[in-house]
């Protein structure tokens, strides 16, 4: 039985997780649930990749994830496996034999993230794990106008920062507001993304949506490049990593 | 300072609530919570009534409550100190006064309740604690059929007890199953419901969905209003009062 690289789709509430990534001992992290989990099933040490490393309390319907290891009783078994071991914050999807040279981060093309807001002025127990309560009305047509200004390759120094020895350059592919009743929903595509990258735009663009600065200013301090200049970043709790894409 | 009636909306996550009514000391209900709450806000002692008792784990969006207090600060003031003094897993919305007479359970013309099934082979993390995981795939065209039949005035004894001194027929307005994604929704509105008869309805229709029984066995246990011919009974945590309605 040889050893093979899957390639695994994974959903999590990150309320209770110190983020994806393995931590120094004791901390609790989606990484090092898994790796537990896949270990106990296949009965080896499993290391486990992520494609985006989501920090604490964010959450993910479609994180991607690969791991190397062999299993001879079929795709689908280790999938019921795994889930079968794993707390029920924590769940895998679509577990497929992959090529062995996939790497979940290198190969991604492309993010997608989503924030959710609950917009009105009292606070909702149901969505109180997965929106951010912010009462004043969002003006969305102007978080819009200031969103477009997002798409296309720009250097987003001023909204995040990037990993060791990499730049702040990334392509924004799609950034656009919608609103469901009192939810609003904010949608991110990007080849990639800088550390608090969406959540600093979420913060600052609810600046725009709430008529403290004008589309201008958020041109301005878009185009300083400078972290300083950004707005508040949102709380972990509304951001969802929602799906990964690669070629093919 | 007079005392007036009010009557709110409360939404809730029903999950670490021992259901809506008040019970013997130590259990925490909603009722008891939120009299809790406004009494400490108004400085009186408030006693609460609902429109729909839920059971343990039930969730609200439109629970429907009154209660009389001396207030002399505004209905939205009102509604922001209760809020202030609930937990996060309980909150009022339009919180308005009411007709002296008013009474939420009483008066209320229809009710409108949804269940939500996560059905894909796999369990949900972000939706395990407000639907139900139930991995085999349900057929909704029939679910539909059956659930047509429930429309209209009927003896539904097999599908709940009625509360003390009172019969088992309701008038049901509609019940439809959709499907939203791997989300199967259903949405029943009624005059009013008898004990787990939503619950029962869904743990039975499932049934149907599933090829075990064909529509015409649910006609037949529905005509026979006999409770022990009812399917298993759906778990609370899938269920939520949407809505209560009541005339002008």
């Amino acid at each position: 039985m040889d050893t093979r690289r899957y390639r695994a789709i994974v959903e999590y509430d990150g309320t209770d997780f110190s983020g994806f990534q393995r931590q120094a001992q004791g901390e609790r992290t989606v990484q090092q649930t898994l790796e537990t989990a896949i270990s106990v099933v296949t009965r080896q040490s499993v290391r486990v990749v992520g494609a985006g490393r989501t920090d604490t309390g964010v959450h993910a319907r479609g994180q991607v994830v690969s791991f190397d290891a062999r299993w001879g009783h079929g795709q689908e078994a280790l999938a019921r496996a795994i889930n079968a071991s794993l707390p029920t914050d924590l769940a895998v999807r679509n577990v497929v034999v992959a090529d062995p040279g996939f790497h979940p981060r290198f190969d991604a093309r492309r993010r997608t993230y989503q924030y959710f807001i609950n917009n009105q002025s009292v606070p909702s127990p149901l969505l109180r794990r997965v929106a951010w309560h912010r009462p004043r009305w969002l003006n969305l047509d102007a978080m819009n106008v200031a969103s477009e200004l997002l798409t296309g390759e720009h250097d987003y120094a001023t909204f995040g920062t990037p990993p060791v020895g990499d730049n702040t350059v990334r392509s924004v592919y799609s950034a656009r507001w919608q609103r469901r009743e009192n939810l609003v929903i904010f949608t991110i595509e990007a080849n990639a993304f800088l550390y608090r990258m969406v959540r600093s735009l979420v913060g600052t663009l609810c600046l725009v949506g709430e008529g403290e600065w004008p589309v201008d200013e958020f041109a301005r301090v878009l185009a300083a490049a400078d972290r300083s200049l950004a707005g508040p970043t949102a709380p972990p709790h509304g951001l969802v990593l929602l799906s990964v894409g690669y070629d093919g």
